[in-house]
């Protein structure tokens, strides 16, 4: 339904909802078409009005669910990060004492999965001035508080020559940067597959200076807690 | 000097430069001040107009030297690209043959280089969507090619593991990915130096999986090579 039809059936009042054509809730669809029109347009130049219209509700009923184009684009950067930054914890817990370099290769697994699921591949916009220069948007922190425990993680299973070169927040900075390689694949047309994702885990703790024997044990180790954690088996 | 002077003081006619206040020929004050803008302020919110006042020179001015702001921005991205990959047929042509980790190693080490000079750290907007899905920007391709310089680099020098489980395309993402720590580095407001110009190289060379006794001699030879290729001796 376009914003016309939507006009000129509508009255009046109190938002509504009308004409939507998905079984998403509302506000999931509004996150949906914002996160299309914000990739493939530009963030600029969408307005609310561009994003009820592709849903098909008023512009007045998208302001019931979000505070305007700020508040949508840092829910969807938010859902970029929130889910591998919530499991952390637990990965952190649950990593066998013996393993150490599995909680790195987990996180790196499940962050992959993120970023693989995240709509329209959102975090491309993860750089962008309106983003990085405002204070509006909640979900810098999160990335700080993620890249950090990249950091954490890869100094403790750093080999004496990393650790002798590298500080932890720099460690933490090229951890996250190699697995966001997933956004540069999307960005490419490519799928993210179970291979890319072990590669690139692979290649965090080849960063770390971790020998391929160890490798081995953590991709092994990784696999079954990934079960767990997200239910299925380290597919991204 | 600011619009409204340039206006009081100017006529009409073939456009000139007034009021201009460094010793930058005025192409480059232009590229300056855009690239000042469209990262602090962002590309859509940022007209030819802001640039013009900014260097204080008329509009029609700026579009004696550069095609409007898409121009603009096509050559500040391609600053953060081309000189890396002028250098690339050198760096293959004169990495000495017993050490080949170092030709990846000078790659990255000149890459970060240049990453590190882009004005106000320009290659944040490489993901922009007015860029990404756009023909005009020449820099994409280029892009393309210094990645496929990384993937060539990195698959000749990749351990068994990693080049079974890792294709060239990948490889090359994953490193150009971990160069790009340095938009990072510069966005978190820290200075690359030496030290994170080398750990990035090596890093490098760890996700191809050359062991450490070789990476010490790629940068030991790749120290040597720098000096010519930049005129200094490795730092960014």
């Amino acid at each position: 339904m376009t914003l016309s039809a939507t006009r000129s059936g509508g009255r009046a009042g109190r938002p509504r909802v009308e004409g939507r054509r998905s079984n998403l809730a509302p506000s999931e669809e509004i996150l949906e078409s914002a996160a299309r029109l914000f990739v493939n347009e530009g963030f600029a130049a969408t307005s609310t009005r561009d994003i009820a219209e592709a849903v098909g509700i008023r512009q007045a009923s998208l302001y019931y669910h979000f505070k305007g184009k700020d508040g949508i684009l840092d829910e969807l950067l938010q859902m970029s990060v929130r889910p591998s930054l919530d499991k952390v914890e637990k990965i952190e817990a649950e990593c066998p004492a013996e393993v150490p370099e599995a909680a790195l290769y987990l996180l790196a697994l499940v962050d992959v999965r993120t970023l693989a699921r995240a709509p329209h591949n959102i975090a491309k916009l993860y750089r962008m001035p309106d983003v990085t220069n405002s204070e509006v948007y909640q979900f810098q922190p999160m990335l700080q508080e993620l890249t950090r425990a990249y950091g954490r993680l890869g100094a403790q299973i750093a080999s004496p020559p990393v650790a002798a070169t590298i500080s932890a927040k720099q460690l933490g900075r090229i951890l996250i940067e190699q697995v966001e390689t997933v956004i540069r694949s999307r960005s490419d047309g490519d799928n993210v597959g179970h291979a890319e994702a072990h590669a690139i885990a692979a290649g965090c703790l080849r960063v770390c200076g971790v020998p391929q024997d160890r490798i081995d044990r953590a991709e092994a180790a990784a696999s079954d807690l990934m079960a767990d954690l997200v239910g299925e088996r380290s597919t991204p």
